[in-house]
């Protein structure tokens, strides 16, 4: 049997090759309209489940769908001769409204074209996290094609509730813990630094996240009639909302800053080095004035503060013309994202507690929890990271950048937590890639070096040595 | 020619005979769903002014559908012997949502018993302002059925579109200045006092209305990256809405109680002597405590004091399930409710300049002002007034009550300033029809003896005497 590191061109070779059929393979998966949060599209979670894990079978993995209570898991093993991989992703999208702001159907894919030459994939998932997840598995399919083998032992697992706060990921993790057993966990869900530099995400920001509903009189009523003597929710509502934040933009909940320490000190200094341009950032989605806690950094508000943010609203009459109504309810949607020790339960407790405080007798508040995950602070120091940066390092010809990220990905919580396992965060997504928004795309150069990183990666964790590029060869490390 | 003291025990019998009847061609016309705010139900609000001009074509009137840039106006006319009256009612509806609320179809009326054997009419504009408007063309068709002819000239003019602003109104009054010529306007879009008390309408508030929409970003933004830096036009709106009243329920508009006097002491005695029950008022909505200014009793705070009324608030991600978004905008709409000598235009500029005034730099505010009217004091010393008084004791064997009212009818305004004439305010609503409400109902009682008040009003404007009920007769006045 070759070692890796001598194959690997090939594998390479195959990935440019092959670069149109696997677009194909994207393009089928993104045409299926998986929205996991709305009841609707079940059917079609179900057959993005399907289709991924027929795939993985026809390439040699032991694939099956796997029921849970909401949609379903793809699950699949395939034998190798290194390291026990577990690789994580998620088939499942976000709802595509508003829908008027798309230029064309989202879940009509199609290359679009810069002026520059530069290329990119517009449509819902393209980039969260079907383009992902789908360049680690055609990694899997060049090695097979290749080589007849991987490099490593991998188990893929595919979620499709990711964007539907995963229901039923931890109950399936603990129930399938013998299945799921690896050495480690990688997950394609994250950024590069910028578009020529890779990057491992270590530490991520928790959630705690949820619904209130606030309602005052029996029925909606005719301000004409009311206006004045009746309690407006939406009025009561918008207060409560407003009372959230200090003049300096800091969370007024009680106890809410428990646990957030200082970012420390090694990191910022990384994080200084990475030249970000606080104007640019803001400027590319139109805005010009960091609005959050007074003296913190832009980065440090993305990645090492906590925050409160209130996703929906709605009361009233909000349709076309006017209706003079005060009506009996109202509701918000909210989030907070979460640093340091800060803990989920304790923080939305609060937030009922700050809703409760400022009720008058006559109006309740329910609320709908939606859970939540702790933030994440990942090992930099490990086996496999060290690995995963030679490999990056080697396909991209630059050091990989290590950077904290604002979002949440509870799993790296729960494959912890269930499984024992610690992550490694590589991704290729951009910061632009506008997931979750009208227009959502991912650079046909992620796509494509991508798959060629995870090729690379597999060789590297499975075979100890890295061909770094052609013509070229790095000392074991 | 018989007066029409000696022909009116033979028109209320005509009345109480053919309640049948008259109840059917009330049913006709609440079948349609005229609701002229939303632009899909254009054609139901021209049916409904075709029926109500045929109609009042069958009893005699020289009738017309007369087109506007909105919904078209019905104007009819018939002569009579005694002074010339302007009848104005609305055939236009409220919207009927949340409709899941509705016990039935809102436009499939129904007739209720409750156990103590009292009846009432269900469906949308039972009360507002169908029901009230037929009680009027019921009592001239009772007159011309049973006399040929009716006690006074009766100019009766409907209006489409009186529940979304009446955009079409005062330029048809300007336009149609000599074919509305009248001696006095009545107008029956008001209430009783209660069940058994009938009501002359003194007061009107105003409104200055619109909407604000907040823009932040250039497009929703992902809150796992941007949550923190980025601003969210939610939490700005909220704020921003917040502000609009202090801790004691005072409106913080600059210059907003410019014009706000306290009421005259007159006035408050007779509401004094109404035996308002704040309690009963409040609790049957649901409501225990009043929210308006600290200090106003709440009869003051309905009829006498200003407020400042969220009516509809929208952003974000409202659907099932839940989206970590921080959209790029956020929209409310809002109402203020006027008294004594405030402006409206000043109001909404007033408010325009509070929501500048709040704006980040980088977030912009869009305004949207619906129009609004002035506050309305009627003269109570007037003929027609004491006529019309003198009428309603005749039917219900009490003093007519004499009332402020929170809502605006802005045409009361538009009459007396481009047609010149004062107006009488007659109603036979409850205040618990749930106008703009699902369910709303007209007590049949309000429907019947509103046919027979109108019945002697007509006869009472027009011959001077006043028949009080069967057997007796009354003193002219």
């Amino acid at each position: 049997m070759n070692q890796p590191e001598h194959q690997q061109p090939r594998v390479l070779d195959y990935v440019d090759r092959e670069l149109e059929p696997s677009l194909g393979r994207l393009f089928e998966l993104l045409r299926i309209p998986s929205i996991s949060t709305d009841p609707e599209f079940a059917g079609d979670c179900r057959r993005a489940a399907r289709l991924l894990a027929d795939e993985l079978a026809d390439l040699g993995f032991s694939s099956r769908v796997a029921d849970t209570e909401g949609h379903p898991m793809v699950v699949a093993h395939h034998e190798g001769r290194g390291p026990h991989i577990l690789f994580y992703g998620h088939y499942d999208v976000q709802p595509v409204d508003p829908l008027d702001l798309w230029r064309r159907d989202p879940f009509d894919p199609v290359i679009e074209e810069r002026g520059d030459g530069s290329r990119y994939i517009v449509g819902r998932g393209a980039s969260d996290d079907k383009g992902q997840l789908r360049t680690f598995v055609e990694a899997c399919r060049a090695w097979k094609e290749t080589t007849g083998e991987l490099p490593c032992s991998v188990t893929i697992f595919l979620e499709g509730e990711e964007e539907s706060a995963s229901p039923s990921l931890d109950p399936f993790l603990r129930a399938n813990r013998d299945e799921l057993a690896a050495d480690f966990a990688l997950i394609c869900d994250t950024t590069m630094w910028d578009r020529d530099t890779p990057a491992l995400t270590m530490g991520l920001r928790g959630t705690a996240a949820g619904e209130v509903r606030i309602k005052a009189a029996a029925r909606d009523l005719h301000s004409g009639l009311y206006g004045g003597p009746a309690r407006n929710p939406i009025q009561l509502l918008c207060e409560i909302l407003a009372s959230l934040k200090d003049a300096d933009g800091r969370v007024t909940l009680d106890g809410f800053y428990d646990g957030v320490g200082p970012v420390p000190e090694e990191m910022k200094a990384s994080w200084a080095r990475l030249g970000f341009d606080e104007e640019a950032f803001l400027g590319e989605v139109g805005l010009s004035e960091p609005a959050g806690e007074r003296g913190q950094p832009v980065l440090d508000q993305c990645w090492a503060r906590p925050t409160a943010d209130i996703n929906g609203i709605s009361g009233g009459y909000t349709g076309d013309g006017f209706k003079t109504v005060i009506p009996s309810e109202a509701f918000a949607k909210l989030s907070f994202r979460l640093v340091g020790e800060q803990d989920p339960k304790k923080v939305w407790a609060s937030f009922e507690r700050h809703v409760r405080d400022r009720l008058p007798a006559d109006c309740t508040a329910t609320f709908w929890e939606r859970g939540g995950s702790r933030a994440i602070s990942l090992d930099s120091d490990s086996d496999e990271v060290r690995s995963v940066r030679s490999a990056l390092r080697a396909e991209w010809g630059t050091e990989a950048a290590l950077l904290g990220c604002g979002g949440s990905i509870p799993v790296v919580h729960s494959i912890r937590e269930i499984l024992g396992l610690e992550s490694v965060l590589v991704g290729f997504a951009l910061n632009d890639d506008q997931i979750h928004s009208p227009n959502e795309k991912y650079e046909l150069k992620s796509f494509h070096k991508g798959i060629r990183s995870w090729v690379r990666i597999l060789g590297e964790l499975g075979g100890t040595r890295v061909h770094q590029s052609a013509g070229e060869t790095e000392p074991a490390l």
